[in-house]
């Protein structure tokens, strides 16, 4: 499963009350968050959450709203006696950047580890998770991210007994290996059934609308999405500075077949995302505006 | 007159209801800042004032906690469209620092200046306040500010007109000028009464207590000092990361005879400073904890 908190909903500019745009997950005990502007740490304990036990930090782009808030993360975890290796993962520049905002924060008890992100899609193994980012369509190079929990079949416990093969062995199959006993083999899929569906969450903010988002965001459970505006007039604007309206943002969940979807990063100058959500539902029913500390668990489902 | 709103109170990392310290002043529609950690814009607007008419922003020293929301302020600053220039006061390496920070901010609609400090006392006409640096003794460089409004004496009408001198004149001599008026020499010594009391307000944090420091506030009509610790038993810990004790503040306010006290800068540790209060008030009784948001307006007194 993987529990999910919005930590914030704000572009631009942090506001009582409206934090930037971050999402914070947990996955087997680990966390990972996707961008850290300023305020998120206070956003994050606010929601309930520890800075400390945070293994990766994405981030979708360097523009201030998505990044400036970590000097002080890294400082509060350091300040917490961290020390296991933090993984920062982002498009090209990462370390340049994260170097120079380091400039108020250059002691820390822990290792950071840095991994640039330079193809359009690129699938990394984190171990608890695995995460897909994917470049999206901004005025600076900018990714969005899913993160992707697989689920194996299901095991056949009668035919793994009409093959006699002892119970000891069921465990090594079970996780994909291979065994041998008395002559013959035994291969995995031979007890196991087809892969069941897993968990997949997806975060984009900070683009165009693309047929790649909604390649990316397929099939998703729940798709965290940027709805900038809601205002049709300032559709222009969405145009101009390559953000997102809220009817983007549905029809791209239309076109994803996602499960559920939480609009987020709105303009500071929309007070009221709800106003337009009834205009938005009526393209994607499952869509809602997302609001600072929105949680959830997805679960896998049976 | 001086507008004063102290925006936060934390020491270390900002909280959910407790941002950073730092402290918003206006003076004639002037505003100016000292320090900016982590949320200082969102407490800014908070406490209802604007990002945009600050001139000048004074850090005490370059902890995370006193600047790490520069950038976003400044982008606020631009968003809004300001174009009038910002001085920034700071100790020495205050041109480095921001420029490393600015890598988020790179592109700014109006222009900064730098104004470095390197003495132990500097004091700079801002022309709508003078402004007092003074050194303090932290574990990297850093100073305390008070900002000195002056009064001139009272202009003594009677006199003025004994001297024969024509109307038109005397705003000039009110202004410190010296007027030649057939043939006679007129100094503003000769209808302006002695200097009257002026406004001091000095702010001071992330120090140990010294008789310079109390120098440096005396007579203030409000003094804002750092308070990190309540806990008898943590006088030890304020030693050794040269922070201070409510105690050392309450006397250092006493020794600089000034008029009030405001506790800040509390360690996250300290989840109700009001508990020591009263122990604190037997040293110094005018003394009271500093909150979030919390104003007063300074005035000439007569």
């Amino acid at each position: 499963m993987i529990d999910v908190c919005l930590l914030g909903t704000g572009g631009m500019m942090p506001l009582p009350y409206r934090y930037l745009t971050s999402l914070m997950t947990r996955i087997e005990g680990h966390q990972l968050l996707i961008d850290c502007g300023e305020g998120t740490q206070i956003a994050a304990k606010k929601a309930g959450w520890s800075t400390y036990p945070v293994d990766v930090i994405c981030f979708t782009h360097y523009h201030a709203d998505h990044i400036s808030g970590l000097p002080g993360f890294l400082l509060s975890m350091g300040n917490a006696d961290r020390t296991e290796p933090l993984t920062l993962i982002g498009p090209k520049g990462l370390e340049r950047v994260v170097s120079a905002l380091r400039v108020i924060a250059p002691e820390l008890p822990f290792e950071i580890r840095f991994r640039e992100l330079t193809e359009k899609r690129e699938t990394i193994d984190l171990g608890f998770v695995t995460l897909e980012a994917f470049r999206v369509n901004h005025n600076i190079t900018c990714y969005g991210y899913s993160l992707v929990l697989r689920r194996a079949g299901k095991f056949d416990a009668d035919r793994a007994k009409e093959l006699g093969l002892p119970v000891q062995f069921w465990g090594r199959l079970q996780k994909g290996e291979t065994v041998e006993y008395e002559g013959a083999v035994y291969t995995s899929d031979m007890v196991m059934g087809a892969e069941r569906r897993g968990i997949k969450l997806t975060y984009c903010t900070d683009t165009r609308p693309s047929s790649g988002v909604s390649a990316a965001a397929a099939g998703a459970d729940l798709f965290i999405c940027e709805g900038m505006y809601g205002e049709r007039e300032k559709d222009k604007k969405a145009r101009e500075y390559k953000h997102m309206t809220m009817y983007d943002a549905a029809k791209l969940a239309k076109d994803a077949g996602a499960g559920e979807l939480w609009l987020t990063h709105y303009s500071p100058s929309m007070n009221r995302p709800g106003d337009y959500i009834d205009a938005v539902q009526e393209i994607f029913p499952q869509a809602v505006c997302g609001k600072d500390g929105m949680s959830t668990t997805l679960r896998f489902r049976d």
